[in-house]
């Protein structure tokens, strides 16, 4: 935790807060977001590619269908008609669903927050592939399981070790995985990988938690089922509207069964009572026209040539031992280093060269990951993702050199 | 619970899903939302009293001042602009703070849940005004508290069984209290009383939660200070915009000390990343107009005459030894009827005669208040109040007389 002044509530404050830091990458960040800093860290969509004029042509349309109804309190599940939008939204992955079943949250992270707040008890084991989207980890630690942490590849979480852990005898009480363009590895579960993992847990009584928010930014190849058709009984299937429209709107939702859906809207109405009806029914107004569709492709596109820009760089300026993975979508590529490498304490050296990164370490429960990094080429433009690439790559030129001059 | 079909996942949610129930009274709501009925239960803003055309325009100053920007993903903390606008807000009660020391929430439930998720452990004291609030009972349940009840009368909680208690040897991790115009007793704290739990508190080193969502809502006689006004340090202020703008933007906020301030932004970082930057904005050039206060003087004109509707229908309509709080500002009037009355068994005959109500026994963590029910002037119009209050009064009458004819 940052430092703080005088804490008269020190002793005061629940056991999960010790496990909430605000890391020294945080104070990093801080001076990250400075413009001349290239920041490879964050994980912000380009939003600028939706014209204005959609936004505000979809928001006239709600006050003119709605009134200021739409300024009210709504119900915990979310608003009618955007749960029935979003069955559309699902449909275009092959997801089918029924309204009933969709819970409406402030984004996919609060469908994380709540899936955690219904199953884990403090101890509880859970199993998440590792690395693992940070804020899954958060939201998930708040509530003080222990981790079986399942590794990943180039294709994705590595189904095997999860059924050598089963048959040890562990039982983690759900299993959470990103299967398409996964943050922060950006790597595809395999076809077989997918088809062995639902069996497994289905066999195994294991709700699988199933992260889809990249799902719609492939940049090539075929679509592969989504864990959620291969099993609508045994999987819980997060999405969100973050990376096809806003994240501003927070709009993201959980689909699950019943007996789970409305627990889920229990703890959402302790969490925060309803969502926005205002944005919910903007972000289901600028579903309903075909302009989303032509934005999208725009943000793919972009995207596209982003990744291009930066595995062409990592190529050119990365030192050999170097290893990366190769998005065929999303927003990240997922860098290991030779071993020795610290990304953590070298994020400093790099913020000073102006550029920055996110290290390995978050994306793990215990803090593995030291030589490892992931690298955001969502935000920045083509030629600002070279420089930053350049950048980085020259540091870790001279890390090396001053580590051979070490170990000779 | 609601009933489940089959549930595969019966054996693996967390314990703190057992508090969460969803209740007969649950059910009967939902068909206390026909038109035919009138619903002296929710506690839903008059939101009809803001013009349209004001939202569009503070929609249409959003987009032009930060474009696409509005979409993307802010700070945990929330909107710094937005933040500086709540200081004036809080200034019109009195409260004195820096934009450092809030934390934007989605509505001041979110402020319950943080609050709780960063105080409470498993099994740890926290004492509660009796009755309090639904929703801050709910969000602090989640995380397992044992719950110290201190009553109130007239004059708000009754500050001297506290300092019994503390005397006694209790020591809760926080006080909750709704100071004005409270939900549901629609009684507020006096002076004395105040100076009273506020020293008492500060010398036991005991935080208070002070939630003020209905503050500005005064329909006579002079404010009194808030306890954040009588120590700034000891007291978490939480605010919300949902009752002087709109619930429909989720923005609420707490106002704290560094210490906790820091803590709050990690617990929302992990519980939904952050609120909208869009509704945000939107909130902040509302209240950046002076159009606010017309429209707000329009509410509590509307809510006054709603509240003298009730307690004018009450005074007609309701049997000898029913006792009513007459509340100077808010939404509530709280009703205690002789002690045989069941209110929850009642609400079925209620509905049935199309007038519903909150039976008391939500208000209370142990199950108290059988024979009492919160009644909501905010909603309905004043003829609606009028003809609601006859059926309940009509009610009440034959539960009587049957009562009397089984206990001559």
């Amino acid at each position: 935790m940052a430092e703080f002044s005088i804490d008269r509530f020190v002793d005061l404050y629940a056991h999960r807060t010790s496990g909430m830091s605000a890391s020294e990458v945080r104070a990093l960040f801080a001076v990250a977001s400075r413009p001349e800093v290239v920041s490879l860290a964050g994980g912000m969509p380009y939003v600028q590619a939706i014209p204005e004029e959609d936004v505000l042509e979809v928001v006239r349309q709600v006050l003119d269908e709605h009134g200021t109804s739409s300024l009210q309190y709504g119900g915990g599940q979310g608003h009618p008609a955007l749960r029935e939008r979003l069955l559309a939204l699902m449909a275009e992955e092959g997801v089918e669903a029924d309204a009933e079943d969709v819970v409406v949250t402030t984004g996919a992270q609060q469908a994380l927050d709540l899936t955690g707040k219904i199953f884990i008890d403090a101890g509880d084991l859970i199993a998440v592939e590792a690395p693992a989207y940070v804020g899954a980890l958060t939201a998930f630690s708040a509530y003080e399981p222990r981790y079986l942490q399942i590794d990943v590849d180039e294709d994705g979480m590595k189904v095997d070790q999860l059924e050598e852990a089963l048959v040890r005898g562990e039982r983690p009480k759900f299993v959470y995985t990103c299967p398409n363009f996964g943050n922060p590895a950006g790597v595809t579960l395999s076809y077989p990988r997918r088809e062995q993992l639902v069996s497994l847990c289905r066999e195994a009584s294991i709700p699988i938690i199933e992260d889809n928010p990249y799902g719609m930014l492939r940049f090539e190849g075929e679509p592969l089922p989504c864990l959620r058709t291969l099993d609508p009984e045994n999987v819980i299937y997060l999405g969100t509207v973050s990376k096809v429209f806003s994240p501003g709107v927070r709009v993201g939702w959980a689909l699950a069964e019943q007996s789970v859906v409305q627990r889920l809207v229990l703890a959402k109405e302790a969490a925060d009572l309803c969502g926005s009806a205002f944005t919910m029914l903007v972000t289901e107004r600028y579903l309903a026209g075909d302009r989303w569709r032509g934005n999208l492709e725009t943000l793919v596109e972009t995207y596209r040539r982003r990744r291009d820009a930066m595995l062409e760089a990592i190529e050119e300026h990365f030192p050999d031992g170097a290893m990366w993975t190769l998005p065929a979508g999303g927003f990240y590529v997922w860098v290991t280093l030779p071993e020795w490498f610290d990304t953590q304490a070298m994020l400093a050296a790099a913020v000073e060269r102006r550029v920055a990164y996110v290290p390995g370490t978050a994306f793990y429960p215990d803090g593995r990951g030291k030589h490892q990094m992931r690298l955001a080429f969502c935000y920045p433009t083509e030629d600002r993702i070279r420089e930053g690439i350049a950048r980085l790559g020259s540091l870790l030129e001279d890390e090396e050199q001053l580590y051979r001059s070490l170990h000779p």
